[in-house]
């Protein structure tokens, strides 16, 4: 929850976009806003994820924040001057829609966590595939201080971790410290600051050199079989490997795993 | 499980009842009993969260036991005088009842242990929103010790805890303790004995600080999404924001954070 | 994923079955291919299960892998030479009946992990009810690495295991060792390689000296309830107790518990 003054940095754009070697990073670029998610920031981030989607040379997403902190959630100033719930109805689907995307696109997804992640922040790390965070980062699903629930992050938490942990961090809206996160599942690794865009390269780089197939259908895999019955899962798990074991990159795998040599990989 | 002798201590009723600023205390007091869930029980404990569900002065439950132990189970003298599988089904049905109170009053509910929580009296801790035991505390699920698998607590603790811990529990019916209980998500937190008062009083108070209006929706909203697919739990979780959002107390809420004030909740 | 000479030893059958006190134990006997789970393998695996299913004499079973290892998974070799996608569908589904024969019959499984578990062998792991490993043992879904993205393996992972690890051990295919798969739920417990018999054993006792009909009764229920919505779940489990009630080792159970005497099962 940020209640910094809404004025953007002069001639910076709210959402930032680079890439490199297959890794493309979003960075949330209002600072002095604690990179609070205005409408326009999540307009932006659908519409860059989406995009990112459909292309083929994007290998892997990292989502990071300007500044020192991740980010803190909804622009409450924003919020508090429109008082219409036609309007919040459409503010939470944008919110939900960039929280689609991150599942639905074919590459995963890696939260880069440095400050303070909080509500809708701390929904963005539950939802992303993975999230690497500096020691001092900190998180809260802390809405419930202004009166309002963090009914949208607790979807996101309550599938990251365990029911009574993540019951006190919606209740109580205390702040949990990387290693508690890391404890419960919240977040993959925690690194010193200085560590952590290595860190983020370091897991990113380990993806992108995997087959693209097989990330893709892995991907897709992982969020079709959550809540399925069992005996489902496995049916969809089980077509599935079928399927994947006729791209040619699969051949192409074990063929070098046997003559221990490095794959070239083809994507198909 | 309990075999000690049925005879509540003189003058005593079976289920306590006290309140202090917003805070209801229910003690289970049969302690010679280990606070053994007879049937009485069962029924005493159903009527009054159902009745502390209709009250809004009562913000936030603590379930306790008397004397030194949380609670044993059910009363397994009771069970063996009555061998009738439509008692057996009534009696259970009574148990279901309580834990269904426990889910839906709009109280959040914290057990408070100490000594043992066993069978029965582990399924409270496990489907209590939130739990604090003392250091000495220990927990199983023993009814597999009488031939009796413990099938409803394995309901809230397979949704606790991990399945792997959760089976071995069920199946040898061994003790852990309060240490690993944390590790594995049955307590939220674990301290000396003689602090185990004073943190669920805090515990407690932090929640009774918060809005009504937004503790109640959370509680709500958290069960309500446990085992939905993703997109409608989105889908419930956007719209009670968008609800939330309306209440007077999430704009005292936004306005007092921005003032860096307290905020005065109405409780709408 | 086992690339070594597919030859067995020499008057060695694939599958080994010893049984002792009740526990029966299946050793895949391919050691100089890691164990790998060829088509005969499966095949046997299930017929084996499915026979202890119907064998009363046999309470528990052991998952044992011999020589240095508990098991790479699938057999790349076999699989690249049957570039069928039809065969491939046939081979999976051999797999899920492994998985599916683990689950319901009615003893627990338990598995017993040395060296490496890495794909279809994790997969075993975290499928079977309990799991004991010894240090040096080490985790993987490294179908990854040859373009193969562990789905099968997926399904009882992100059951065993949280959210974020389980698509972190998928997306890179690292190995973690035998402490970190027990802070993250996938084996109960972690001895030094000569205790790991003896752990086992130890486990697999404590099962045996319980009343068959409750064992059989949860392990029924446990599956059953998964993936339940609450209400029924705990519907389902309210019956299931109120006919475990009426077993006879329920009454010896609670008489001998209140006499402090060791009860005898009858077995119904």
């Amino acid at each position: 929850m940020a209640i910094a003054p809404q004025r953007a940095a002069e001639n910076e754009p709210i959402l930032l976009r680079s890439e490199a070697g297959g890794v493309v990073t979003l960075t949330l670029n209002r600072p002095r806003q604690f990179n609070a998610l205005s409408e326009a920031m999540l307009d932006a981030l659908t519409a860059e994820l989406e995009a990112i989607g459909r292309d083929e040379r994007a290998r892997v997403v990292v989502l990071a924040g300007a500044g020192d902190n991740f980010c803190a959630g909804h622009d409450l100033k924003e919020m508090r001057a429109r008082p219409d719930q036609d309007w919040y109805r459409a503010l939470f689907g944008k919110c939900i829609a960039v929280m689609r995307a991150i599942a639905e696109i074919p590459q995963p997804v890696i939260a880069r966590v440095q400050g303070i992640a909080t509500a809708a922040g701390c929904q963005l790390v539950a939802g992303c595939d993975l999230a690497v965070a500096s020691e001092e980062a900190r998180f809260a699903t802390s809405g419930i201080n202004v009166g309002l629930f963090c009914s949208t992050p607790a979807v996101p938490l309550t599938r990251a971790v365990q029911l009574k942990p993540a019951f006190e961090m919606l209740m109580t809206g205390d702040f949990i410290d990387a290693a508690e996160a890391h404890r419960l599942g919240l977040v993959n690794r925690v690194v010193p600051r200085a560590q952590l865009d290595p860190a983020v390269g370091e897991l990113a780089a380990k993806i992108v050199a995997k087959s693209p197939v097989a990330v893709a259908t892995g991907k897709r895999l992982f969020h079709s079989i959550q809540g399925q019955p069992l005996a489902k899962a496995y049916e969809v798990a089980g077509e599935t490997m079928a399927c994947n074991m006729m791209a040619e990159d699969v051949g192409e795998g074990i063929d070098a795993f046997m003559a221990k040599r490095k794959p070239t990989w083809r994507g198909r």
